[in-house]
């Protein structure tokens, strides 16, 4: 057979997992937003089913054999150079995909799926009823199924490190703890400062905001930042996501508090920012497996550049200030956008991750990495986990829950299984400035671009240096590749420094 | 092996196809409530490749070996009686399946799944913009897949009894025929009496009524049913319908128009019908091939039962209507429980199906089964459909619509390839007033309850005599077991008679 005709059949096998994958996401989807209670069990079923067809339609002796012969022609001398750029790039990442998903046994992913659809289920509602206890089985059960597939990838001795190269591929705890140290330091540093500087008026954020009509700000909000909605669409959960249910479907979701305007609003600039990118990828790697995130960390930079660096700047509520005063006349009467703009940058202890912000954020996240390396290492037992997450808040952030629910129970990821995710919420920040910092070489006026709603030229450089790639690149190399350095605290840390200063002044 | 150990793994394979259908169900729910424009053609992809997993997984050599196995175990002299009764039903039912289901290759039924899911968008699109022929291409493929579907069951000769054999098991066009004759001549003959006396008042109804108002009157009422909003839901779709995404998770949809308020609201009822038979499975046959209707008509018997025979009666209404008015206070201030119930029993020629009287409705259903057979006989062409619509719908219900979105557009079903599902409604009018007969005999105070709210009681006669068989009993047997009557028109054409002599007065 012709080395096109292999890869044909590759491509037909990634086609049909893709789909597998995108139906699951329907089905998980569909499970945060609208499924009736009593339909849980079914539904991690379901997924438990689809889960496994999709593991064995990958593993299966076909892809074997095709990765094989095409990795004879790749061998030979001169080889690899026969294959246009995307094909080489296709193969790597379906082996590297391959060469992991075959080290894990068909029951296993399948027990997985269901496990993950139960226990995010008991979850939602521990976190509801805020029960810890509840939800605690789960998260046993949770922890065993990751330090299995760890063990499965081969990190015996490092379990956490095989489930941070799930979001990072290549980056350990190690890696993290270089770059986490500096960032806990001196974000501390800065913290003091503020608290001791004169607050910014934020009387006005303790009204009440109507939910309806904040959805309806929202609509408003994505359109104007160039969401498409035939290719996606806004519902509401319990936490905030973004999926893909396929490459024109990809869905949003936020929550609405009335006495919490900000959460609303900067959730739906933060999931569309992942959207934008998951709506991005090009036709030439469209419904394959490039076409998805360079990593996790990658993809929270997109999102976590649209919700701060962009979307709590001055410029950007220049332009947005009168139309969210539209839907708040009488909320907002006697505030300008200047004073929303401090407003929205307020910072201080907070218990709250997704609300948290920018300066905090980061010491947010090394909480959860400290307790879940922990939870791998055998130093943190989860039944500990809420009094040592009180304890560490007070510590790390200098802030104390007084329940569970606003405190260890607050996130989904841990119900998730997804162990070792949270680091890239922070790396998100390091890759954002990193990037952005070439953005405005390459885009001088991208201020005025902002402060007018014009998000084109954003939109087309990210799409241009960082969404077409999709998987093509790995982290480090697309970092070189747009900025011509290697991951960096600076530039997040001066970005921090000089906006805070200006909002503080100090 | 043993046959309890064939008979787990048959179960097992049922279980999957099972799941499998769930999942796809889900897909379509979301297609026809929340998928974005575009997302269409992908969703398309997804069910065509579930669709194909599903025929696969169902007519594989495991399942035909142990179809064997279990036959030769139930062929011995006294062998059939070793099993128990659930069993043999199940091998019954599973064996039937199989025998058509294997017929099918494995592209077609891939094929069809995609075709249909691009059907359904193109019809709701026409509808929309009321343009048949932007729907033609999808009919033609949608008639030449049935046709090849019932030609590869072995209907060469009658296509179109292979087509009505997916919805009624046993029922050909002649049988059909030989009911809806008589119901067109007397229904015909009631309509022209009912049409020269007095109309009841229905001046309230031209109103408008809110539509928001209306989704909070259709919760309530739903509530007031007996609908566990714990196991299904209520959205909004152009069409309504219910479809199951699993035991506990059965869902209905309606639609609202500020100037139909009964369109909505009839709509709830029929809906909560069908998804009070699929929510009733016993847990003996709970997600198996058992656990669905025995046929649409018996589907149809219990969701136009309750819409029509319960829903649309005068102790229906003297429950229901003061609980209508506290959401409508103004639009019905001067409107009484009786006035409500004749003018929700109004008949006459009307152009939408949906919404038709009682009286009227099977002569809708006779104008389609009419132009099903033309279409698959050859003496109807697809693209003269509009013409012939506009007739005929004059010649048989008086009313000719102005636009083919009222007129031939106006139902999904052709556009999902459903032909032969129509003649189900009628026949579901007669089963209904069949079993209804048999509730009033064991439930002589079936008025006083529904007059009080208190539908428990039909619920659980519906449950005892016809919900807790699922498909291990076919129609006629059924029908037998329930009523000791074969499928007749009388009580149907009684029930109409007594019912509008009483509302018109003649």
């Amino acid at each position: 057979m012709d080395t096109n005709a292999l890869l044909a059949k590759l491509h037909a096998i990634d086609g049909e997992c893709r789909r597998l994958q995108d139906s699951m996401a329907i089905l998980q989807w569909d499970q945060e937003t609208y499924l009736p209670e009593s339909g849980v069990e079914e539904r991690a079923e379901q997924l438990a089913l689809l889960g496994r067809i999709a593991h064995e339609r990958f593993v299966c002796a076909e892809t074997a054999h095709l990765l094989e012969e095409l990795g004879s022609v790749t061998a030979n001398p001169g080889g690899d150079e026969k294959l246009p750029a995307i094909e080489r790039d296709f193969l790597r990442v379906t082996r590297r995909d391959y060469d992991r998903e075959v080290k894990l046994p068909a029951d296993f992913v399948s027990e997985a799926a269901k496990a993950e659809g139960l226990s995010t289920a008991a979850w939602s509602l521990a976190k509801r009823n805020n029960d810890f206890n509840y939800f605690l089985p789960h998260l046993c059960t949770m922890m065993e199924l990751a330090r299995k597939r760890s063990v499965y990838w081969g990190y015996t001795q490092n379990v956490y490190d095989g489930l941070l190269s799930i979001y990072e591929p290549g980056m350990d705890a190690k890696a993290v703890t270089s770059v986490f140290t500096p960032l806990r330091e001196q974000l501390s540093v800065l913290l003091k400062k503020i608290a001791s500087a004169p607050q910014p008026d934020r009387s006005f954020l303790d009204k009440k905001y109507n939910t309806e009509t904040q959805a309806l700000f929202s609509a408003e909000l994505m359109k104007r930042l160039g969401f498409d909605l035939n290719r996606g669409r806004l519902d509401v959960s319990a936490h905030p996501f973004t999926t893909s249910l396929g490459c024109d479907d990809v869905r949003i979701t936020t929550r609405y508090f009335p006495e919490n305007l900000l959460s609303g609003v900067f959730s739906v600039i933060h999931e569309s920012g992942h959207a934008f990118y998951d709506m991005a990828y090009p036709a030439e790697i469209r419904g394959s497996c490039l076409a998805d995130g360079a990593s996790m960390g990658i993809h929270e930079s997109q999102s976590r550049l649209w919700e701060n660096v962009i979307g709590r700047s001055r410029p950007f509520w220049e332009y947005f200030f009168p139309v969210l005063k539209n839907f708040f006349p009488d909320e907002l009467r006697s505030v300008t956008a200047e004073s929303f703009y401090k407003a929205a940058n307020i910072c201080g202890p907070s218990l709250i991750r997704v609300d948290a912000d920018e300066v905090s954020y980061s010491l947010h996240i090394i909480l959860r990495f400290e307790l879940e390396q922990g939870l791998f290492n055998g130093t943190v037992k989860p039944e500990d986990l809420p009094k040592l997450w009180r304890e560490r808040m007070k510590e790390i952030v200098g802030a104390e829950p007084e329940t569970d629910t606003e405190g260890v129970l607050q996130d989904i990821h841990w119900s998730m299984g997804s162990f070792g995710y949270f680091p890239s919420y922070a790396l998100g920040n390091l890759y954002g400035l990193q990037f952005f910092g070439s953005l405005k070489k390459d885009i001088p006026d991208a201020d005025a671009k902002i402060s007018a709603g014009d998000f084109a030229v954003i939109h087309n450089w990210l799409h241009e240096n960082i969404h077409k790639w999709g998987r093509r690149l790995d982290p480090p190399d697309l970092l070189k590749k747009v900025t011509g350095q290697n991951l960096s605290v600076r530039p997040f840390l001066n970005y921090i420094e000089e906006k805070y200063s200006g909002i503080y002044g100090f």
